[in-house]
């Protein structure tokens, strides 16, 4: 902490398929890390980052946001300057604004945006090819968005968690999912889910439970069946990292207006 | 040749970003030597792969069409697959169906379209690097708008060719030119393209002239001169080859109706 700090709110994309995740990690190159020594060889002296989750190891983000106290002195328009110069390539800082010292990146958050990125061709993914799970047979969508509904709603979602997944509560409110076919490539799948918070491994349990439907391996109709059953073994295999994208954090923004500037 | 042979046509989508272009050259790696090579580990014998035309090393290719002589008792769908296998991970054969032998991808072509990608924002794109022209200035999408539109219709684009230029004749058809903004990254600005056909630079040189324009450099009233001068120097830089992507390549499918089935 510096003697006369005020917190920023950052909002930071980045290549997942650069980094062991977000989360700082001894001995492997991680987002936090790479942002954190980057304002160290600016400001010449440590500062502590705060995001507002952990993203998983080839995890990508839109909009990842993340919160630090700075000196006050500091123009935070050459500050973005000089870590965009820095964390280059795989890391951009796309703005950043001052906000009270009640914001925190992660409790403050009420709710976050992700999006599976999935291509269904028989041919390889040339030009995205670490931006979305490569799946050769056809998927039916249509049974995939029966599916999908199901998880709509408050919901024990301990299914739908890693083993080693360590928050409190399994309960979760999924506001949306929705199925849509994209351009990035032409025929991208897009599986785009809203949640009051994500479970570890949620965001790609669901994609793979929802792949599995998709191949005719199990039925729109098996999805309460298998939250009920409240063990991981119901779902479906975890789909790959490297097809996920954190779209947006979601904070209140009657409480939190300046965040308003953050937005694309 | 081979004794018996059938013609084949193939859609081809490549990342650019990973070869010295389409053509075949000495000691460079190229799309039509990564496509010849693994036919012959195929076939075992060498054959000659023919374009629609040369991407410049960097350009990408949702679908180039190319095609090639095949002994008549291959299976087009094997072939695909041991294609991919050994052209992974930067070169895709999507479809392969078989043409008269009177198709040739380059003489028959009656079009093309080309898609250039902007990434217009203070911070980089960190997303898709190698596929979008970082342009940090804010650009004036209205006015490159407007001087797009003055470059429709059949022109002597000298203004907008290489000086190493080989067409004989300068004179093209630009029938369609749209700014849109796309979602990969968020807020690409993309410029589409569709022309009977496009001289060596002149979608990189028109995009260059159209971001001076919506940098305030030039404006748009200025491009009637610009083409009347039918001199290269008279346009502005040409922008980068990693920003561009040939979309399509349009036949005659009343002559060609097995083309049908190339399409995504």
């Amino acid at each position: 902490m510096f003697d006369h700090t005020r917190r920023v709110a950052m909002a930071v994309a980045y290549d997942g398929s650069c980094f062991h995740g977000w989360q700082m990690q001894h001995n492997a190159t991680t987002v936090q890390g790479k942002i954190e020594d980057a304002l160290e060889a600016i400001l010449h002296r440590p500062v502590r980052v705060h995001g507002s989750g952990r993203t998983d190891a080839g995890v990508h983000a839109l909009n990842q946001i993340a919160h630090c106290d700075l000196p006050k002195a500091q123009d935070l328009h050459k500050l973005r300057g000089g870590l965009n110069a820095l964390a280059a390539p795989a890391v951009a800082v796309k703005k950043i604004v001052e906000v009270p010292a009640a914001f925190h990146a992660r409790h403050s958050a009420v709710g976050k945006t992700y999006r599976y990125h999935i291509y269904n061709r028989a041919y390889p993914p040339v030009l995205a090819p670490r931006r979305c799970w490569w799946v050769k047979a056809p998927l039916d969508d249509e049974a995939m968005r029966l599916a999908a509904e199901q998880l709509l709603g408050t919901q024990d979602f301990s299914s739908f968690r890693a083993a080693e997944c360590t928050a409190k509560s399994p309960i979760r409110t999924l506001s949306r999912i929705e199925l849509a076919i994209g351009n990035w490539p032409d025929g991208t799948l897009m599986i785009e889910m809203e949640a009051s918070g994500f479970l570890q491994h949620m965001a790609r349990i669901v994609t793979g439970t929802l792949v599995a439907v998709g191949l005719g391996r199990l039925a729109p109709e098996a999805l309460p069946a298998i939250l009920a059953a409240r063990r991981r073994e119901a779902a479906a295999a975890t789909a790959p990292g490297h097809g996920l994208h954190l779209v947006r954090v979601a904070y209140d923004l009657d409480i939190y207006p300046q965040l308003r500037a953050l937005k694309d």
